[in-house]
């Protein structure tokens, strides 16, 4: 038998709202456990310990299942996410999506690698940066970039607060070359609000001002590989769950 | 002597804000002169003759230099618009450019082809919807759809502001189904506007609103191969010229 997943929640369709898929229809599962605790984290309902009763154990089966349910059958953008998803033994449910046509993309912080990420269609590498204060594992973060498989998308995407995380977002950046970056605005709502539900409303002028403030450090230093993104889904429906 | 080319402006590097280089750093160079007058436009200074005394007559090798200039002497993506670039010779710019390892995308409504179009790296056609009150041509754009390289991006993008340009897009996808199709809310400023300088504020709720109503259209219609964007230069800087 297949081993269950925890899964917080999945929902969709609904559009990307970060990173290179931005703007793409898409399902998201979310799976529940991580290991890292980033001070910013904006899904602690899939992280802490203490909400693990809301998760529901599903087997790839009913994940596939919930999926095309939602998609109405039709071949859709699969979104793993977590919590850290790569903790999760995701092959089957990969691989009975594939039978269904639809692709997958896994958005983890590469702290954890695992063979069967060469099944993806999307690998999302999305390191912590010190405004987190989580600690990079480079060798972890190597492995998962090594995983290899011709027609794999692996990209790095970073989440910028500050000066500290732009520097870090470089030094990724010089350590993976051949990696496009996509840079991506942080939302403070979490760090205003620790321990309490997110208000519904975000604050669209001061994420707008951020995303102003990173495309003047990206192209102050002619940065121009890097992309740099807010997150749409933030300002389109501010910090509400299930969009 | 290469023929000079009537420019409207050259600015950046700021970050494209529309389609598939969404977020990525470039300089724009908008040419003068159009062919169309859509209803919503929001460039007439780069469109209407009676500007023509604002734009600059250029040589390729001006331009080229001007680009350097903006971008360091770093290679940087150059996106050629307008008013509708394709009406100029842009292919001496294009070669100017690429020794220096510049990349080019245009922007054209595809109203007009020319051979010179395989140069390009991106090319993003833009048909018009019934609420710019333009008529499309097929056979143009059926003409610019089969400029061939490999190597070159051809994607369509289509601007949306009701039902009759949602399901324009639909006929125009249909048509074409091997371009990826990106959607992209209407900025309502320049119809509520008319014969005046646009407000520097763009209204950012009503544009969300917009947003999530298309974004309810397409998964609605599972249309999960289109791409649904704002247009993010408009939500960071609002109706501003030059950002």
């Amino acid at each position: 038998m297949r081993e269950s997943i925890p899964i917080s929640e999945i929902f969709g369709p609904t559009v990307q709202g970060e990173g290179p898929l931005v703007g793409r229809p898409t399902v998201f599962v979310r799976t529940g456990g991580c290991d890292y605790r980033c001070a910013w984290c904006d899904t602690l309902y899939a992280v802490l310990p203490e909400h693990r009763s809301e998760w529901m154990l599903m087997t790839p089966a009913e994940i596939a299942r919930r999926i095309d349910e939602l998609a109405g059958n039709d071949p859709v953008l699969v979104t793993l996410s977590g919590g850290n998803p790569a903790l999760q033994p995701l092959a089957p449910l990969i691989e009975l999506g594939h039978a269904k046509e639809h692709k997958f993309a896994m958005e983890t912080q590469g702290s954890v690698s695992s063979p069967w990420f060469k099944e993806l269609d999307w690998l999302i590498l999305s390191p912590k940066p010190p405004s987190s204060h989580m600690t990079t594992d480079w060798d972890a973060l190597d492995a998962c970039v090594t995983v290899g498989r011709r027609g794999l998308h692996r990209v790095l995407k970073i989440i910028v607060f500050d000066d500290a995380d732009y520097h870090y977002a470089r030094t990724v950046s010089t350590r993976y070359p051949a990696l496009p970056v996509y840079l991506q605005v942080g939302n403070p709502a979490p760090l205003k609000h620790v321990g309490r539900r997110l208000p519904d409303e975000a604050e669209i002028d001061d994420l707008l001002a951020r995303f102003r403030w990173l495309v003047g450090m990206v192209t102050a230093d002619r940065w121009f590989a890097a992309t740099v993104l807010p997150q749409l889904h933030v300002l389109a429906w501010g910090n509400r769950r299930g969009v």
